[in-house]
């Protein structure tokens, strides 16, 4: 909660405007964090992961400031573009392309993209040859998978390929006439612990290794996204993670340490927007001394905080009754689907007096809220956003 | 998947405007569903619950055909209300509703609401004042819990109260002036089980008794929904549903069968809906013989699937090559995001042939798939519907 966010709720309060949720974002705050990430990893180029908020100012900033960007889609390359950065500053970064798209990206100058197998590095090839593009100017990193192990969000198996099979999909690519630029990997998004990039690296330098001696020289590992943003729980800063990511890249790969990116999204504007919503209904199930309180607000799971899924994320919730005695609630949506409830197998502690009508604030909700909320699920709206 | 759709869908290709996911829905399937749940349970009032599928083809054509309408907004009673409906034929069937919209629904004209808890008829009751609406003319029923045993589709206790505290809510709404008017309760979604109903019907029964102890005559009993539409599994027909309940009914309330509604959404409109989609990747995660193949498809979770969610709906997936040899699959979505997979725990089976580019098309997904879409993450748009 900045004093710019707390200012801009109370005008709007005063005015009346305050009907159904909305998400207020500071750039201030997205000013401050990439210039922390710039600071703790100083030889690392910024990817910012613009699907986790791509407002078109958030993304007018940073391009201004210098940032690159992450892409999973060709909107978002065109939005990134939009906001005024050069092609050479975007990745197409989803390992998940049509060959469709793929040449759209190429026209629109774009020469960075992921792959985790052969097939997908065919599709560029192919793609280059449609969009007239020389195959040696397509620049390929394979990503590889990561356990994951620490991190909030839970990662699957989706992205990537086993280190052994990355060699051969990159030889594929080189054979294809792709340059074979890198290797790629995602410690878990919300990763707590700084040493989890370690055991990954480890397994970037010996591809490194291997492609050498297949004749193929990598340059580029990218470090992927990960570094979280302040929830309930304290989080390590950013230079801890600058820290401990440059010691495993010196222990990896000696005084040869690769170009390197980083793809921060939750972490680049994660704290900069806070939601306000509303209390709606404060109610038990039954008449027992010792029922919990059920409390509903106007913003559940399919109104932007999707991120509650299997109770994954779980933010701060202030109140203006924060003083008071707290009891134990379950906190739900406000849609008829009986699978909008954000936290009930981990009660949360909510003040005994908190009222219909209270607003409450949920802080940390910069990413990945008003791109996930259902265009219009129980006919509520989708999330609205205002940038300041 | 019905003569009329694949003819859509060949003239479709045909043009080459088939870019995209679409969710194309044959109105005659809801039209046949509607006459079904009409004949299967003659004394009941059909409200079709319009988040399922607002689309104002539906709508029109359910308002011409004499249905009424549950709605869990005052969107939603909007757009009921555009396609015909009266306002006596509308229900407020959200048990979470802001005083301001209760106000905003009396004055629309709505007269049905449906509560949980006290301080939710207080609500109606304020709202009434503030509407200059009797509140005689304000028909409320109490919802209970259900446990939703049978269902596919995860039942919380988000909705209802215990039956003994209905009869208190029921005597509280009466006292502040509001026409107790009956009990409702919701079996649980896709509810395969057509006995499910006969439990909750028997505390509705001795709501009933007691309220009429009190002096408070209540004759609905909203029935809710659950009747499930084929996906994967055989399901019952409409008919069996519409014996098992009158039998309960009969148990339960001997010969005094009070007026009886549901509401059923799914049932309505599931099956008259197919979305076709296309496969964007086939790969493995490493060269291992025994290793599953992943198939990624341009609609994930965030792009109409949400109720793959815990793989707790589970979609027929026809693809042109089903005659060929099947196996074991992880079927995912196009975004960036590690959890939108849509079946992982139980594989999938499909052809072994099945390639990059290929249409697949996913049946049952007429409910609950377009206003489930997010609004734009990853840059990807959300589910077009074709109504024809």
């Amino acid at each position: 909660m900045t004093d710019r966010i707390r200012d801009f709720l109370r005008v709007r309060r005063d005015l009346g405007q305050d009907e159904g949720p909305v998400m207020v974002l500071d750039l201030e705050v997205v000013r401050d964090n990439y210039t922390a990430f710039a600071r703790a990893l100083p030889d690392t180029r910024v990817f910012y992961a613009v699907k986790a908020n791509p407002a078109p100012e958030v993304l007018r900033l940073l391009a201004e400031m210098g940032s690159c960007f992450d892409t999973a889609s060709v909107a978002e390359i065109e939005m990134a573009l939009a906001a005024g950065a050069s092609p050479d500053r975007i990745s197409f970064g989803n390992t998940i392309k049509k060959e469709r798209d793929v040449v759209r990206a190429l026209k629109l100058g774009i020469r960075l993209f992921a792959v985790d197998c052969e097939v997908e590095a065919d599709k560029i090839a192919r793609a280059a040859e449609a969009a007239s593009v020389e195959t040696a100017e397509i620049q390929v990193f394979c990503r590889i998978l990561c356990d994951g192990a620490g991190a909030d969000w839970p990662l699957s198996r989706k992205f990537g390929c086993v280190p052994e099979m990355a060699v051969d999909v990159l030889e594929h690519a080189h054979r294809a006439g792709l340059h074979a630029y890198g290797v790629s990997f995602h410690v878990g998004s919300q990763q707590a612990n700084t040493e989890a990039w370690d055991g990954a690296l480890a397994s970037a330098a010996t591809i490194f290794q291997e492609c050498a001696t297949r004749g193929i020289g990598l340059s580029m590992v990218n470090l992927g996204g990960g570094f979280p943003t302040k929830y309930l729980k304290a989080v390590p800063g950013v230079e801890s993670y600058g820290d401990a990511i440059f010691r495993a890249l010196t222990k990896h790969f000696g005084n040869q340490i690769p170009e390197t990116i980083i793809e921060p999204g939750r972490g680049m504007v994660g704290n900069a927007g806070l939601i306000e919503a509303e209390v709606v209904l404060v109610s038990k199930k039954s008449q027992a001394e010792d029922e919990v309180r059920w409390v509903y607000l106007d913003i559940g799971k399919f109104g932007g905080l999707a991120e509650t899924m299997d109770e994954s994320i779980r933010y701060a919730i202030r109140t203006e009754h924060d003083a008071d005695r707290m009891s134990p609630c379950v906190i739900a949506g406000p849609t008829c689907d009986s699978v909008d409830v954000l936290y009930e197998k981990q009660h949360y502690p909510l003040p005994v007096s908190l009222s219909i009508g209270d607003k409450v604030l949920i802080e940390g909700a910069g990413a990945y809220t008003t791109t996930y909320a259902a265009v219009a699920f129980n006919g509520f709206p989708p999330l609205r956003q205002i940038v300041i």
